[in-house]
């Protein structure tokens, strides 16, 4: 028994090093140089980064891996920096020239925000995908798009009651950073240098950044790239464990607006995922269905190589995630088909305005994917699916699914015959008077009924095959509500309207 | 050193080997062949199922356990079950005569909907409990009772304002099965047959299931039975694990109507399942206190065989799961003690609604369980509370849990005395009216004081000992602030009626 | 082969009696008299007792550890405590003279409710900065403040509607325990006698404490002392991973009133935290960022004691919270610079009331810290930051973080203008009227500007650096919405009263 219990602890003790291993790979000079104070200055980041892959796997041994477990997508590493570890250096002062915030910082030319420009050197055809994704764009897709600019000023503006009238001001940048931009990411910008005293080294000079910080997956970077890969692939640990679970999809799809994850953690597989994930392999490229989990996470269904347990591929990898996704959920005002360019400012509906479908439930089609293309996107997401349903199961599902997008954008034209009635009456101000059509009361409460309601029910029914939350969480026991009281507002003005006439 | 390293190394593969072992029990030689091709055309499935203690241990060998271990509770399992894995066939050709889906799959006799019917084979008292758990006639429950279908059809309907009046139209049946009966269960029906080009086999035919798919607890299954023991047992892992874990019960329980997981997860015994159930053992049968757990979760209260460290019974296991709970939280409109038996569509309040309790806070006595049957229930569920806590502790706490109840109702007759008024008054139509009582928004303001609120505020009382969740998070702040409401919009049309008047 | 499966089944024999492992230290006569019973009538409790390092680890041997892991701060343990466990009767026949339930218990002198008094006995340092800590105050802060008083009535009491108003009566005292105190800590008090027939020992004898059960932060103890250890540091484990683990703070801290735990699992730390706490070590101490966690915990920046992976000192531990906080978010009703004093019914502000700020916004700053401070503890707060940030991310995320609180506040004093509006209108009842400002369904509105939705922004800020959950669940769209509902509620009255007149 003595041997065993030193075995067990030695053995514990040995895995306990693992787990805090120094990085195996040759360092560079100039990364040994970066970790000598900032071992001492920032010990969590050099920490982290100790833990991550690329301080222990070079480029260059990384390249040898064959088949679909291989994981740098670029053939053509550089040669100078296949044989030692991709630390802070290799990052921090590539291409040097094409990033504004590039400064000289104790003999190196360091640039602060490492940008999908950077992270392509190894790369390539992730970085390729995920310029094509709509998320890329997501800063201009918001900030560029003047219906949205109304939302967001009704949203975030300063707001007082004025001489019997609401009156908002626009937002202030350091709010806009910290909310819609926190998600869609900021546009940075070098707007100066300062001196700041140093412990280690005195006085030293860095630039000024306009938007920083922000991990935002449309930052629009200082080297013109857009998105950031650390807004998933969480820095300096980069660990696809972190990618692969639904943490990290939270960050930005909780809700209400986007519910995702909650209701995603209110379903089957969310229930599998929490009760048995301590069990389940994050790491292995490609990921196994069955043998390294037993219930999808937003990453299997989106983004993630898999395979089955006789090596088959389920679903090839693609950052570009809309691959997937035959409807876009998000009701602007309605859901629709997905978007054919991921830059979205340049659709236009039947009015004029900068939107996917008009007021009406009409889509502007010439901007969004056909059939077809609707029909090749379902199956390449549905043959994730069958790996663990039969066709009667999945096919019974997507029926529902379909059902649930036409009846809530039918909800959604009900309450928006209702608004329309309120501006017409002159009881409130919106598209028609040229007045931003989200800054009333009502006309919030209309908001809630596609941006919150009609989300939640589509997405519960997207992701959790329906069940409670699509019905009492900011579901369908409020969107009929909202629609009862849209009428109700009326109602009572119309009668007050009547009562005044002689 | 290197030595160590090695056998930790080798242990921990020997432990991964473990974890995705094949199955070692005995197949038999259908279920050979089911797995043969299932396990390309449905690779999680198989997997998880490889990974099950179906898999791996025989009826035979099961039924040798002796003692509070024992989990196949018939001794008469059919004999040419025993001595083979519970594989595919085992349950999917079981009792082909009396499955409506049964069809000819290859030369087998194969049904898709497994029911409590098949399972009790083995796990026959299980069955027999749950048949007589409310739970199993959740179906029924709600479509067989015309109030709760006023409530349904308000929540789920397609609904519009149409001259100058809100009018809701029926839901749709995938609307429904996507909803409310996700949880309560589907009725399943078979409606014809259809042929499907397979990968493996060409053309086969497979019937087709109205209400599929489904697993709720109460699914009218295509043999007659009740209820879908994969609710909580999921498929095909069939995990103790699982059920035990209170993200099961989340599925259906987590509000904001029922809100069980939401208040559980905020409560102490919520912090310490969250912190230490990495650290705790969810297979042992029994489940001892303290040694296999050291707070209760959902199951260890309502559902588990628990013993304490001297091996005595705290608890025996009950899937009638009513048998440990003297009231029903749930406001219909006001909490009541438990209906007696299962099918609740038998109830009739005094003013023949089925109903347990009236308007004004009557009870259907008559249907309801009495004072001793309550006390008997409330002894069976504290005596899992006093494995931890000293009696003056549980007896404290029952009695602010009792006061809740009471409070809770007493604010339940405040706002319907309020939406009598309302209704009296003719600015709303109710049940007097034989309206819908559900359809109108100052109605559904009504139904949030005891769906969501009151509800709440019981849960987070009986499940959390309150807390802040039970003040804040959809409860008193909101309960006492919507009987605020209901007074407001009152006065505000009658003060208008008042000016009308000359 | 079969060698190691041998010793990785020993092994894991092994490890599971470890966790399970009996305790090693000596127990005293008195503890093992206790236990002889107890582990009987509550196995629960002795079970996770002995899981315990009080079990474990006798003060004596807990004394010799020098440098930052000394975890017993009081280097004069009696000795007569030294050598034996720290068990049931070390902590419930502590100064039995000072004990109001002290009662005789077969022979020996227990307290039922054990107290920070008793806890300084070994940990004299915690128990006295907790003493200054304002949690240790809560119960005193809420029950002795009017205008918290005219709230909580408002929420908890007892409420209908009379003779055309609404009428609110006192909450019951055990309404209050369950809800406001259950997390601020009720006032304990012997009232009397009990005797109890008990299974193992016959009738015995035990007091009677009103308010009763309760582990609040603010506990007003029968030996005088405030506060209970227990609250964090749960019961009978007392394991310093439980009070760690941001699941501890939730209890408390989950809103939607100061949703601290809701808004940091969304964040990017929350992520981390969720992703990959199954690999950090939350036993060590002192806990070294990078090495034992990799994302701070609700502890970590707010409790622990800090180094870096040099050993050197990050952030001292303080058991007096606030000292790393300048701002105090939670609205009162607005934001303010924490107060000086852990006794806040002291503080008046300009108009007498016991508030930190006046209804305009003005700040009662006799009573909260100045500048000075505010720096120091934000510097104190951003060390642990930098940890793992740059100095400009820090910095400009601080920037955002104030910008928000100066913008909340705005907002704060928009809402309060047209409330203040109401009131002067006489359409509703308010302070000046010496009416409660808080049981009127406008007032209630006016409440969730700032006592939900600034502080969700604010903790947002704070806590998730901004992000989705800031602006959608009661955040800032809910903020403006309220306001603009305030203003709608206004103008129609306003209306109705001028269509009145002749």
């Amino acid at each position: 028994m003595k041997f065993i219990m030193l075995l067990a602890a030695a053995g514990s003790l040995f895995l306990n090093q693992a787990k805090w291993a120094a990085a195996e790979a040759k360092l560079s000079e100039a990364t040994q140089e970066c970790i000598e104070c900032h071992k001492i200055v920032h010990p969590g980041i050099v920490a982290d980064w100790q833990r991550s892959r690329h301080a222990q796997v070079t480029p260059g041994t990384a390249l040898k891996v064959t088949g679909l477990g291989l994981k740098v997508s670029n053939p053509s590493v550089p040669e100078n920096l296949r044989e030692t570890a991709v630390g802070c250096a290799e990052c921090h002062t590539r291409r040097p020239k094409e990033h504004a915030d590039t400064f000289d910082h104790n003999g190196h030319e360091i640039h602060i925000v490492v940008s999908p420009g950077d992270c392509r050197t190894c790369h390539v055809q992730e970085a390729e995908q995920y310029s094509k994704n709509i998320m890329a764009h997501a800063y201009k897709n918001l900030a560029g798009n003047k219906v949205y600019n109304d939302l967001e000023n009704a949203i975030l503006g300063e707001i007082q009651r004025k001489g019997g009238k609401i009156a908002i001001q626009p937002a202030h940048a350091a709010t806009r950073a910290e909310t819609c931009y926190y998600c869609h990411g900021t546009q940075l910008k070098v707007t100066g240098k300062e001196t700041r005293d140093t412990e280690l080294a005195g006085a030293l000079d860095f630039p000024k950044i306009d938007g920083w910080p922000n991990q935002g997956v449309g930052r629009v970077n200082l080297d013109g790239t857009l998105g950031s890969c650390a807004a998933c692939h969480t820095r300096h640990q980069f660990s696809i464990e972190t990618a692969r679970k639904p943490y990290t999809c939270k960050e930005c799809h909780v809700g209400p607006d986007v519910p995702a994850f909650k209701v995603y953690e209110a379903s089957k597989h969310g229930n599998l995922f929490s009760t048995h994930n301590k069990d389940w392999e994050f790491k292995s490229v490609p990921w196994t269905v069955g043998k390294d989990f037993t219930a999808p996470t937003c990453a299997a269904c989106h983004v993630s190589l898999l395979v089955n347990t006789e090596g088959e591929v389920v679903a090839q990898r693609s950052h570009q995630m809309n691959d997937r996704l035959p409807w876009r959920l998000l009701g602007l005002v309605y859901a629709h088909p997905h978007p054919i360019e991921p830059d979205t400012t340049i659709i236009r509906n039947k009015n004029g305005q900068p939107l996917p479908t008009d007021l009406d439930g009409g889509v502007a089609a010439k901007y969004l994917i056909g059939k077809d293309a609707m029909s090749q996107r379902r199956r390449t997401l549905q043959a994730v699916c069958l790996s663990c349903h039969g066709t009667a199961w999945v096919d019974g599902q997507w029926a529902r699914f379909e059902n649930t997008i036409r009846e809530t954008n039918a909800k959604t034209l009900s309450a928006t015959r209702i608004m329309k009635e309120i501006w017409a009456s002159g009881l409130a101000a919106g598209f028609e008077q040229k007045a931003n059509p989200f800054d009333e009361g009502i006309e919030r409460r209309w908001a809630d009924t596609w941006l919150i309601y009609a989300n939640t029910i589509r997405f519960a029914s997207a992701m959790g095959c329906g069940g409670d939350y699509g019905v009492f969480s900011d579901g369908r026991y409020q969107l009929n509500r909202a629609i009862m009281d849209l009428h109700d507002w009326l109602e009572l003005r119309k009668q007050m309207q009547l009562s005044k006439k002689p």
